[in-house]
């Protein structure tokens, strides 16, 4: 489906994709570029100060999607924004920046060992305290650098964003208080154990839908100086969005760890009200007790889930949601290549693979 | 002392210092109205995000001697700044708002239980948590509200300086990237048990110094236009910021812990290796073998080092930085009344009383 949506535009649909190809590698050149000028001139003031530029490089380096450049880029380039104008890679940058952050964060308040196949920045250092032996507590030493390390790459993300257009600062600066108070919001929602579908909802909304894709192209659109474009790119970016945070728990429960990178079924453990089980739990109050009393295994809450039936509920769920996503950028005022190709991006992230 | 420089300079001085007062009360405004701004938007979309801005108001609101956001100013003002532009109260606001998030994170990293007489932020959470019965362990809990919420401060600090002066965002930049760098030395040197007098010392100046005195004053002066103050600012800030440094070891060591709201001694049981230490240790061997052989109380620590004449030392050592650093300001090219201010203001940092 992707291949006919991608096709379908034509020249302009290939000069849109190339643009926004080109402007995807300027931000990974700049992510690399900043760092390594932070690295050389911290390693000058001294050398152990480059421990915690290190640990972002090697996170920046270790992949990831950059689903949030990608939407910031499109956004920016579908309200007309000049392509080489070096502001809107700063902003991109600025957005993958500031998701490195969370990550290091999430991966301490979800005590996680691994991400992307490598050791999380807490379970290292946590490690290197243990096999050193040095002073103090193990866990506090790991979760203390983690903290400070998240902390830089949040500072660097803001630094990243002070180069971007100021046209572009207030839906920044949105997006990022929402996400933190999305983030609150589902850790104490895990820890009292609310079994809220409506609340699990606004949270996957704030904190993942929002935090990827509307706000991230409501950031490129001002930064070209089109905020008008926001009603469109709301509409899109939430209905997407939703369907991307489905996509996700899907993964996360019946996904291939080796693809994700992370512990299959972590959520289950962790407790977190994923939107696909609160939607479970709701509907089913089998659900509700093999998750809520003690001594079930994931296994047997993914079990339930398959005979339910309802990762078929969710798959059609998500495809509603696409199709309502496609047809709020369909009326949207942007050129037709953009249109299809913002078609293109909303059926990847609700069908990828990891 | 103080009194007589404040009052040596006259009218203008007494204008200067009106002005500043004035200036310093807007911030504390606009660090309420912020804040409440925040609170009521959010409390409209759901009741449980206020946690954390409450969280945010609550430290706010129980003390601090805005020392950076007071420094800010002064560099504004001595710059020539013109009292009337709002961005200088959102640049002091952000410089607070960034402390209120260090202080929070801090916290965590030193399992500190109380600040300011109150309840820390992980403190207070771990108890609910537990008070709660809720799901998982208490202290990740405590711990990933208080990671969250010094996040949100974070954010809220970036915030408030996308509304200074742009000329300000260099030295922001530095200033926030160099205290996230000097915070993570600290806890790898502590965990490493560094007994390195020159690493004691450069942690204590980038992270305490240069954090709260230098380039807040840069900040000031740059957000006026005049980043050329830099180099005055700097010798003084960095002469102030050390004698500044010292008196937080000695009041830590040596302090009512009911004065300075924190648990005396605290840095010796963590192992914090300080300035007043780091010292310490070098020229004895005893002190030494005190701190680094376990079994040893701080007040062992304590006796010794009034024993071996540490504390008139250090009191010697920092009238000569008072003194360096006044003399810096004493050949600025600032307005007689804000040398008189800025010295006045050294003369405060370095004897206060808690």
């Amino acid at each position: 489906m992707t291949t006919d949506l991608t096709t379908r535009s034509g020249p302009e649909g290939t000069a849109a994709r190339r643009t926004s190809a080109d402007l995807l590698r300027r931000v990974e050149d700049r992510l690399r570029s900043f760092l390594s000028a932070e690295r050389q001139e911290w390693a000058e003031v001294n050398e152990r100060a480059v421990v915690a530029i290190d640990a972002l490089s090697e996170l920046t380096a270790s992949g990831g999607k950059r689903i949030r450049p990608a939407f910031c880029i499109a956004g920016y380039l579908a309200a007309g924004g000049d392509p080489d104008d070096p502001g809107i890679v700063e902003a991109a940058a600025a957005l993958e920046m500031l998701h490195i952050s969370a990550l290091i964060h999430d991966d301490v308040l979800d005590d996680s060992d691994t991400r992307r196949g490598l050791p999380t920045v807490h379970a290292k250092h946590t490690a290197l305290h243990a096999d050193r032996g040095w002073q103090g507590e193990s866990r506090r030493f790991g979760e203390g650098v983690a903290l400070l390390v998240g902390d830089l790459a949040l500072v660097y993300s803001g630094e990243l964003m002070s180069r971007a257009p100021r046209t572009a600062l207030a839906e920044w600066n949105k997006l990022r208080s929402e996400v933190m108070i999305g983030q609150y919001m589902d850790v104490a929602a895990a820890a009292e154990f609310s079994v809220d579908p409506e609340l699990s909802r606004w949270i996957a909304l704030i904190k993942s839908g929002r935090y990827t894709i509307h706000r991230p192209l409501v950031v490129g659109a001002s930064a070209a100086g089109h905020r008008e474009l926001a009603a469109a790119f709301t509409e899109y970016g939430e209905a997407v969005g939703e369907a991307f945070q489905l996509r996700d728990d899907l993964l996360d429960a019946f996904g291939d760890s080796a693809d994700t990178g992370k512990p299959a079924g972590l959520d289950f453990t962790q407790h977190k009200m994923t939107l696909l089980l609160g939607w479970a739990m709701q509907r089913d109050a089998h659900i509700h007790r093999l998750i809520t009393e003690p001594g079930h295994t994931p296994d047997e809450v993914r079990r339930r889930l398959v005979d339910t039936g309802v990762p078929d509920d969710v798959e059609q769920h998500i495809a509603g949601l696409v199709e309502r996503g496609c047809k709020a950028i369909a009326d949207a005022p942007v050129p037709q290549a953009w249109r299809d190709e913002l078609t293109a991006m909303a059926h990847r992230v609700a069908y990828r693979k990891a």
